[in-house]
């Protein structure tokens, strides 16, 4: 049952108001991988440089997570900085400098064609779709994708959304992918696309999944103070997919529970700098958050 | 048991790109009373001039309101216009003429000083302090504000709030008043200055409150077409404020039901324009989304 991410490796240099860090483990394929790895084994593919230090990997390694397909490359590793200002919403990239990452080939090895749940995590939707066509028959195809491709590579990304059963994007990237500033219609519009379940994460005010064409809708974890929100997206990625990996189940209950369980593995993500949060939990950790979403939600009828 | 309600009741003209309307019995105190109706009795206290249709109060009266409050004075009737743009967050106020408002007077009819339940909606601070000093000991008083007066009146939103139990507001407004970026900061930086209980409405976000400190967290109903966001939050604190009058009781299990019946009362009122939406629904409509805001949120452990 393992799962199979195809992403980033990176290092980041974040700052906000609360501190700054260089040269921490990021990208897409690291968060999402630490946090399914709390559900199931992951096999993941990237593509770093011979510049990345070799026990910045340690805290991957010692994880359930295999690295066969982690590509090394000659050339410097995909690098991003970014700061952000008090209210957190406001974001400014500081550093882009894709390196190795520019002409990153995903090859899947042997071993993980039989991977029965796949995160395609935001990369060009053109290596997404050949990434798809290497894996034998998964069970769940699962992509992100950014306003990037959504303004640079439209077609190839529709036609990538006919092949997966699951889009997760942010709230600006449904609205701007649909060109429908409601965003139940977005949902509609992308599932008319392909993907029977739609998952829009709209970061501090929660999220909205439509499933079995029902919504579901939840908030944020109320947190009162936020370290570094960066990809805590691909944190939830990683929680949702891990549950359903974990469960087998893919019907409205698994997906509703799957959408809490991101949102618990997003809610720590933002607690420190980098992975340091995520590496630190525990199952208990996570039960009990889980249990917290459930205290935050919860209401019944009393007359 | 009956609510007390003093606010505003006004001519208003709305521009939508779905349409337009002028001359709508709208204001606070309307908003407010025909949600609180479908409930409870409410006594309505407000100002009126004279230049106000009489038919126009009809959709009061039929219901279960009082207007032995609502004074008529010479004049003209407070006019407010807005137009709102196709994502409905962006509203521009194209009308605003205070008329008699300006210099309202509440006075508490002797029949109405044992109300219990008592909404302040949106006045000056220093009405809303002079009309709980005319009411003789409420049950629970729930007060709603807006940045103008956080900007203009601050010592007395203050020395208000310390007389208050619960605190009704929008999220802008939260973070001006406690100049606190965060949600979470700005409830409890609230709770210091006298409310128990915090309601930050989201909008199209759903809410945050904070009770028996713990926090509750709702998203808005899922809708697709939204024709007049105008005073939702009046139509939010009628629905709020009725449930817990009806059902006399003040624990967190309550705040968080009476919550629901809000966002179900403003899910309605958008749906057409004015007060048309909110007069037409009864008893089964209120239960039936109730419902359909459980399977919103619903999740349960499974494994």
């Amino acid at each position: 049952m393992s799962i199979l991410v195809v992403g980033s490796v990176a290092l980041d240099t974040i700052k906000t108001p609360f501190g700054e860090a260089q040269d921490l483990l990021g990208g897409s394929a690291t968060y999402f991988s630490i946090a399914a790895s709390l559900f199931d084994r992951v096999n993941l593919v990237a593509v770093i440089g011979k510049d990345l230090p070799f026990d910045k990997l340690e805290v991957l390694k010692s994880r359930n997570i295999d690295l066969k397909g982690l590509q090394v490359e000659e050339g410097k590793t995909f690098r991003w900085g970014a700061e952000y200002q008090y209210d957190l919403n406001v974001r400014q990239t500081t550093l882009l400098e894709l390196n190795v990452f520019e002409h990153f080939d995903p090859k899947i090895p042997h071993e993980y064609v039989d991977s029965e749940y796949v995160f395609l995590a935001n990369i060009d939707p053109d290596l997404q779709s050949n990434v798809l066509g290497q894996v034998r028959s998964p069970k769940l195809v699962v992509c992100d994708t950014i306003n990037f491709w959504i303004e640079h590579k439209m077609d190839s990304l529709i036609s990538l959304l006919g092949k997966v059963d699951i889009l997760v994007l942010n709230d600006s990237e449904a609205r701007e992918l649909s060109t429908k500033p409601n965003l139940q219609q977005a949902c509609k519009w992308i599932k008319g696309k392909g993907p029977q379940t739609v998952v829009i994460k709209k970061g501090e005010h929660g999220l909205l999944m439509m499933a079995e064409d029902r919504y579901f809708g939840a908030p944020a974890y109320p947190l009162e103070e936020i370290f570094d929100p960066t990809v805590a997206g691909d944190a939830f990625a990683g929680g949702f997919l891990g549950y359903l990996a974990r469960s087998g189940s893919l019907d409205g209950k698994h997906l509703r529970c799957a959408a809490i369980y991101g949102s618990v593995l997003a809610s720590f993500c933002v607690e420190k700098f980098g992975v340091q949060r995520l590496v630190e939990i525990d199952q208990e950790d996570l039960q009990q958050r889980f249990r917290d979403f459930k205290h935050l939600t919860h209401f019944e009828v009393v007359e």
